[in-house]
């Protein structure tokens, strides 16, 4: 990062930018950082094996003392789920988080043995002063309670960050504060960074208030058991879901532990009520089937969520019956298209009927703003520069041209990638070199809480499996400290075959010492580890496994 | 009116509920009286023969001494169109109005010779205050430039009356002021009046914007003359067609009296610029045909409109051509489905190509809000009650249950009739009797501006005509003043029937006297005139008109 000004405000993105995904933003001034977010990635397609992608936390470590405070825009996974992995790292002074997000903390942190004191509850009234940075929030919609826009006033301008929303005036929980929102843009703002989502699609989000009124029609069409997969993020449908079976005089088995332990913290929370209609597998198989509603994960086709095992005919508990109802609140996160096909028609051929989101468009509508949405937060916030954040490149793009519409010029809205810096000095922006970015792999056995990873990876990895080579490298002296670490998954038994996991950390060892320079170039390093064990492990295996290098900066001397 | 209290706020309207016409809005304080908007309806159906539906004066006449101003939100003929009758009835010590709207009615005035020289341009700066009341103006996006919502604030708290309104975030004018808009609603707001137009429509409008690309999409698709009907009050889309033919190189000759005015007075106000490319039909038949373009009416297939008789082939200048192409930028109003059909059907038989709104959606969008936009307006206001304005029936009860969505209690939101009168008193409103506010006729005749009045009625006119009844009541002294006068169209030839003319006049001075009684029945009175003319006008022609009785108190003794 250049450091011509030091009186500058330094805006930049650890994780969020190019992807959906791991969001972390940071604002910098003098000896003052925010952070916004700690989110993690779940790995899809060639990185299974992995467990988590977490934001590179390089500078935050090399910046440690500077770092005045983490907050939390809303308690989604790719908002918070990295947040143990930081607190492991780094030293974090103080959490904010609103009250949802709290509890989904909380029982992260005590589930992964983390003592954390630091961690506070903020609402919309709260106004937190450091030296020199004020931040402010706003009430914003999205699927899960209590989620908020962050407005963060330096000495250089204001930034706003929209966390992820949509525009529901007819939400199921509190309206998204618009006047607040009024009120900071008339104050003059100076960058804005809004989620970018749902930017390639046109008009305005559907409210999570219709697909209340399509499931009370399917509640009312039918009599047989209702079987209805979801995301487990999404409260506010779990809620609504809860709530029609109360209305219609079914009780409740919940399948999938996400799904439980959304649903414990949200009835701790008082977000979701009726908890009395809840019942066990077993109490649901003795009730008929009219009063019945299973709700489970699995709405992605995922193999060894609960409604996949159904429609295997390999769960447990529930096996299907001629007249059960499957109904997916849900839409298929992109790549998962294939595995969702094959859960659908495996329904089908079990004689039960299905509802999807693209036979009734009603079961299902998006956490995330369209276009018409993106615009409104636009013209409220009206900001000088613009920064889409929290999507894809073309998403990015997409919602940069739809600033341009909204009368931002082309120049000040700026497409970025992770790490890269923007300078705000005095209202005026320019691009400034980057900061420490990469993707970091994270696998359960590193952290150890993830259960049944071992057969998880069985099930799901590819033929030729992963080796992932994690290195900590002291990057002042440019030292590679102790023996890069190799993990695998889908790759060989691990307990026979110590002593070819053994060699391919020396080569590793010697490829990363071959190129560690002064100004270390971590792509360069990852490419020789790359070439040297690829030919070694075909030789050895016939494999050819994924190698994913990863370069740490784990306390080294500064 | 009950008069309960004498120091609330009185809210009501003499037009705009129940009909898209004729819009007016009183707010009364003790003794001042503001009038938002005094507009026309053009009569459709059943009404031919009369030129103009006007609102009913009476309530203002007889408190004219206590009215302050008229208050103008944008200058189309439903929101100006009856000011010279107006000013012909009441005196109104000041008329407020924006730009746009102001030089239209300029106009009006000067060619109904009426010499009015308190007619005031506002902006949204501006803030008009009297005695006990405020009026303050906040910036929309609509068809016409310089549309503005209203807010008023009277001692029992504020009303706001958001004139014709979409929410287009990238409009062709300036945006709308959503930050005064939710300031305003910050403060607190008693009742919300807002256009209900759009209120059956799901969704979000489509942006002018877009119209702009279809249009040069057809510009760029053809190399033949360009034929465009669209409204002439739409003022963007004529801007847009002629800022594309600038660009692409076509002159543009203008076709039809409403359009021309409508045009000029857009480029003295500096609305419409490129006044350089406008051309005569006589060069517009010289040019080559790629470069021009001819802009019309009778985009609703009006019979004597530009287009219609181009389509019949009897248009004195224009003659179709095999590659021109027809581009209806427009939607069908209500009612105007077949004739509108019968013009493209001609259109097809001569061999041209034609876009409409339905073979083309972005070639045309509404200038009012779809569900989510009146969604997003009452969020903004947030509005402690509710009136829907601006629509049909079924409109303004929509509109109503979308305000119940948005959390306004059911109680709190008022679907009324014109001349109904809310009462607000210290924030809280109760529904408080009525005032009169019977729909007024005007024809041709009566005010002399109507040029081809007769040829249009003949064409125009079904079978047997219509017969209008006017009676001048004295409602103090519950008299009838001079003799009814009656007027027809399409009935008999009136120079042949004067005899005729005069026996209906004695049977309805007969029949207003008859029912004529210290608290006078309007509704007994006009049932009435009805039973006594019918059988005699049958007797006499064979004929059965329509039979229109209007109860005027004009100069009476108050």
């Amino acid at each position: 990062m250049k450091n011509l000004k030091n009186d500058d405000t330094k805006i930049f993105a650890l994780g969020g930018l190019g992807e959906i995904g791991k969001n972390m933003y940071c604002i910098m001034y003098k000896n003052e950082i925010i952070i916004i977010d700690a989110g993690v990635t779940f790995p899809q397609g060639d990185l299974t094996g992995i467990d988590y992608v977490i934001p590179d936390f390089t500078f935050l470590k090399q910046n440690e003392k500077k770092i005045k405070a983490l907050f939390i825009t809303h308690g989604h996974e790719d908002h918070i789920g990295a947040i143990p992995f930081l607190l492991q790292t780094v030293n974090i002074p103080a959490i904010y988080t609103p009250n949802q997000a709290y509890g989904l903390i909380k029982r992260k942190l005590s589930e992964k043995n983390i003592q954390y004191k630091n961690l506070y509850i903020y609402t919309e009234k709260d106004k937190i002063k450091f030296r020199n940075i004020t931040v402010e929030f706003f009430r914003t919609t999205h699927s899960i309670p209590d989620s908020h826009g962050i407005a963060i006033t330096t000495p250089n301008g204001i930034i706003v960050t929209t966390g992820d929303f949509k525009f529901d005036f007819t939400p199921i929980g509190p309206m998204a504060n618009l006047h607040k929102m009024a009120e900071i843009g008339k104050r003059g703002v100076s960058l804005l960074l809004s989620d970018s989502t749902n930017a390639l699609t046109e008009g305005i989000s559907m409210s999570e208030s219709k697909v209340d009124e399509a499931l009370a029609e399917i509640f009312r069409r039918h009599n047989g058991r209702i079987i209805i997969a979801t995301f487990a993020s999404n409260i506010y449908r779990i809620k609504h879901i809860i709530d029609t079976c109360k209305r219609n005089g079914r009780k409740i088995a919940i399948f999938g532990r996400s799904m439980e332990n959304n649903i414990e913290i949200s009835i701790e929370g008082g977000y979701i009520k009726n908890k009395d209609i809840l019942i066990t597998p077993e109490e649901a198989n003795r009730l008929p089937e009219h009063k019945v509603c299973l709700l489970c994960t699995g709405s992605q086709g995922e193999p060894l969520a609960a409604l996949s095992r159904i429609a295997n005919g390999t769960h447990r508990q529930i096996k299907l019956k001629d007249d059960d109802v499957v109904v997916f609140s849900s839409s298929a996160i992109p790549g998962n298209g294939p595995s969702i096909s094959r859960t659908i028609n495996k329904l089908y051929l079990k004689g039960v009927q299905v509802y999807t989101n693209t036979s009734l468009s009603d079961i299902h509508t998006s956490g995330h703003g369209n276009q018409e949405e993106l615009k409104l937060m636009l013209r409220l916030i009206n900001p000088k520069y613009f920064m889409p954040v929290h999507g894809e490149h073309r998403m990015l793009k997409k919602h940069a041209d739809l600033a341009i519409e909204c009368d931002i010029p082309k120049e000040n809205t700026f497409i970025l990638e992770n790490g890269e810096v923007l300078s705000l000095y005095k209202g005026k922006i320019t691009k400034s070199g980057t900061v420490q970015a990469s993707d970091v792999y994270v696998d359960g056995n590193r952290i150890g809480d993830i259960s049944n990873a071992v057969m998880k990876d069985r099930k799901i990895m590819a033929s030729d499996g992963i080796v992932v080579v994690i290195a900590n490298v002291d990057t002042i002296h440019s030292k590679l400290l102790g023996t890069p670490n190799i993990i695998t998954r889908g790759f060989i038994l691990v307990n026979y075959n110590f002593e070819l996991l053994k060699q391919l950390e020396e080569i590793a060892k010697k490829a990363i010492n071959l190129k560690l320079k002064d100004k270390i170039n971590y792509t360069e390093i990852k490419q020789e580890i790359i070439s040297q064990l690829t030919p070694y492990i075909y030789d050895k295996t016939g494999r050819k496994p994924i190698i994913l290098p990863v370069i740490m900066n784990i306390k080294n001397g500064y």
